[in-house]
């Protein structure tokens, strides 16, 4: 059993894929919590207020067991999945972007369609993302004000 | 010379606003650097977007020096002072709310007005939390990532 989000592998590629986005100016919230209940792996917010949203995959398994990854889409401007170099790349579908990631950086291998949000639904997830981000680093902070925050 | 924004008062000032906050269901991100250039030193994020600024002055000396500090209801619906209990309330103006502050928790002493931002200035700010709050994150998760960030 393969926990994709919690297995080194997975975790080498969050980080990657983090100092990727902020290298596009973009800045990165994980495992935020979507208006579906799903969670999405990294979520990207750019300069003007572009959201993209990556799934890692660390494993052939990982991406087969996914099938309701289209969902993503009525989150984000763009949809990319993110693997490792042992993650034969042509698994992937080509209606979403791919980045291949290593736990010191990334690369964008095949560029993500753009399917722009509503506005409400920008301002819907861009909330989200604001108060996972303030949340998490005020929970670090100073952990006794986690009482009144649903983190 | 007292500094405003370091003295350990301000600092107790500040923890106990975040936890207040934090106990409304907003989110915090402390010296926010405003699209004036001016920081806000504790602005918070409500359920529905709402966006209050909370000012600390940690003395008399510190309120009275300020004499710009209409200029943040550019940037907030709701604009606070807050300070701590050796500083006399009654000089903070009625134009603004008041929260009396220790480092263990806050109370709000005056409510205050109501100046709805529009939707462009909603936006604005709400981009410059959200990219501030998760940067931070980032930063202390993967300090490396700072390289891409400008925090």
């Amino acid at each position: 059993l393969v926990d994709g989000r919690q297995s080194a592998h997975a975790l080498a590629v969050q980080r990657g894929v983090g100092r990727l986005m902020a290298g596009f100016g973009f800045s990165v919230v994980t495992e935020l919590v979507l208006a579906s209940g799903r969670r999405a792996d990294v979520t990207a917010l750019g300069p003007k207020g572009e959201i993209w949203i990556v799934e890692i995959k660390s494993s052939v398994e990982d991406f087969r067991t996914d099938r309701k990854w289209p969902d993503y889409r009525d989150y984000c401007d763009r949809l990319f999945f993110a693997t490792h170099t042992q993650v034969p790349l042509d698994i992937f579908p080509e209606e979403a972007g791919l980045i291949l990631a290593d736990s010191f950086g990334a690369e964008v291998m095949r560029e993500a369609p753009d399917h722009r949000l509503s506005s409400a639904a920008r301002k819907a997830v861009t909330l989200r993302f604001a108060h996972a981000a303030a949340r998490r680093f005020h929970g670090l902070i100073d952990p006794a004000a986690r009482d009144g925050l649903a983190i």
